[in-house]
């Protein structure tokens, strides 16, 4: 909680969940992966968190930019970004998306497939391509399916044949799953990716970049390896894999540059026990699932949760959203604690929770209002 | 597929996915409810689908409704239903809520808790409450978790002190889990329903109503009973535990109000494998769990997908949607049997989307916008 939030919300009394971000965060979470890693290049992984005023701050500090569509792309622009400050890192795109942001001027595409990298060569023809391996991202507190990425044997052949179709093959990506806490998985993925290089040497064809993806943790209620641990860690990779011929290399934080830089105040809507006897409360909030915790699914990511009372005694709650939706509880399998003295109205504070909020919440449901944020 | 939504995608030429609902269908649903169950008032539930052209055309044939929030109940009135038709069903409202909607007019309402019975006491004075109870919904495909009801005895010792609280103890509501493809359940639901009443005439209050709740299927990929065998099971249950003094009864469909009527038109993005040898493919759709089909969550609803090649052979996908988050995949612990033949750019036709889709739909999330709807 920086004093620039508290005194927000002191001020504020409008109705409904809202969303604070403290720009200062972003901005000094943007300078220290820019001081932990000096020789790599930042793209902030706008899906984070797409604010106007997120992305004009990053573009005024110099950072890149990861997009997933063109709208994305538009809004990095119009944040101020040049489009050779863009990757298009989704490797799912319709033609006509990759025609239009080659368009716009961008020519750096992701691809995973033979059938995205024909898509390319026909619709950004001489762009520079960079191809996602299949990584397993054991450590990661979100990890990833096999959605993404393909076998390295498979990346090497098609950044060989991305050359043949007149495409500038650029590098190799991978991601080491979201919010992994743990800087060591690195050297496993760089050890595949350096093979990639060497394959592709031995054909002739000389890669430049290594993207090293997102996956950098946010605090939630576990502490977390400082962003320079996971620079020293990547670093030493780097050394170790590719000797003094070092590859340009990349980072796309997301939840790592605006995580910790929100804060969500809900209101307690309803305590109640399902039976008289029964130990474990149920409090419900005004935001859920739908509201914008949609990363609470599957009790995946665990916020730190504050209210006025947290030095009174607490005990263990289930604790849900507000919707007639049964699916809409946020954690009870692994129920979370909360102060015995807590009161409907009561205001509760949910923590780091600047990334993957406003965007995923839903439009209407139950009739509610997509969760409101405030920039400051 | 009707005729009409045929014709509209045939001559639809705009981008991304859109949702068509057919009203005809949504009109023959309803008059199949009101004849399969001719003495028993149907209340929409509003949550499934509240697009203005919906809501309506049910407020003049008749139906009450469902609503979940003041937005659902200003849509509802804005409709040309007037308040004594809303029942104010969610068991969680701010006590503000409560207050606005019975300023309203609305005099109907949910609750499970005794703090919900003070604040409706409080804000909603008079007015009609019915408990919601707990009930285990085995045989349903979208099973409900334990977050809304309380058990009998609770309910009991509840509506007793509604009157004493001024209120009018009005009933009880039960649900029997989204999807509910066994009629049979509700005798189950209403054993425990009579108990109640009985309990309650012995303490001198006479119920009035039995809330059955909604959970009446739409037909997916699995065959489901007539809405006739739901009225008449129904019908015999309540016979034989009310005998000829019979309450009166409500329903609340949903998905099998609106979800046959609609019809999904999205289009095939990317078709690839993860290594040469890889038998499965990876089809990923311009929609997907974020863009409105957030029901696939855990692969509980499985939608009946159509492509133009239907007749060549078929074979095991995983069906995945186009944002860069590695949970939006659909189908894939259960791989879903598409044409050899489906080509990137093809067309497919998902149905019986009409219910749960739209609002659902996330408000941005990849820089995608919501889904598209359309009612004819």
């Amino acid at each position: 909680m920086t004093d620039r939030i508290r005194e927000f919300l002191d001020t504020r009394h409008t109705e409904g969940p809202c969303l604070v971000v403290d720009l200062d965060v972003v901005r000094s979470n943007y300078l220290a992966f820019a001081n932990a890693l000096p020789d790599t290049r930042v793209f902030y992984a706008v899906k984070a968190n797409p604010a106007p005023q997120v992305l004009s701050l990053l573009a005024q500090l110099g950072s890149c930019f990861d997009t997933a569509s063109v709208p994305e792309i538009d809004m990095v622009l119009a944040a101020g970004a040049t489009p050779d400050r863009i990757s298009f890192g989704n490797t799912i795109k319709k033609e006509r998306d990759i025609e239009r942001a080659w368009m716009m001027g961008v020519t750096l595409f992701a691809f995973d497939s033979e059938a995205e990298l024909l898509k390319i060569a026909r619709s950004a023809p001489g762009s520079k391509v960079f191809c996602r391996i299949l990584f397993d991202c054991e450590g990661a507190e979100w990890p990833l399916s096999r959605k993404f990425g393909c076998v390295p044997e498979m990346a090497v052949d098609l950044l060989e044949k991305a050359q043949r179709l007149g495409l500038k093959p650029h590098g190799v990506s991978f991601h080491v799953g979201s919010q992994q806490r743990n800087p060591q998985v690195y050297d496993r993925a760089l050890t595949l990716v350096a093979g990639i290089f060497r394959d592709l040497a031995e054909r002739g064809i000389t890669l430049k970049m290594v993207n090293l993806g997102g996956g950098f943790p946010a605090r939630y209620l576990k502490d977390i390896p400082a962003v320079q641990t996971y620079g020293e860690a990547i670093s030493t990779s780097l050394r170790k894999h590719f000797g003094n011929d070092l590859p340009e290399t990349i980072i796309e934080p997301g939840r790592g540059m605006v995580g910790n830089a929100g804060m969500l105040q809900a209101e307690v809507v309803l305590i109640s026990r399902k039976a008289e006897d029964e130990a474990v409360r149920w409090v419900y909030l005004d935001i859920g699932k739908f509201g914008g915790l949609a990363e609470t699914m599957d009790e995946a990511i665990r916020y730190p949760i504050h209210t006025s009372r947290d030095h009174d005694e607490k005990a263990a709650c289930i604790l849900a959203g507000p919707t007639c939706d049964s699916a809409d509880v946020l954690y009870e399998k692994e129920p979370y604690f909360l102060p015995l003295s807590l009161e409907i109205g009561d205001k509760v504070l949910i923590e780091a929770t600047g990334a993957y909020t406003t965007t995923y919440s839903a439009v209407a449901f139950n009739g509610f209002a997509p969760l409101q944020a405030f920039f400051i």
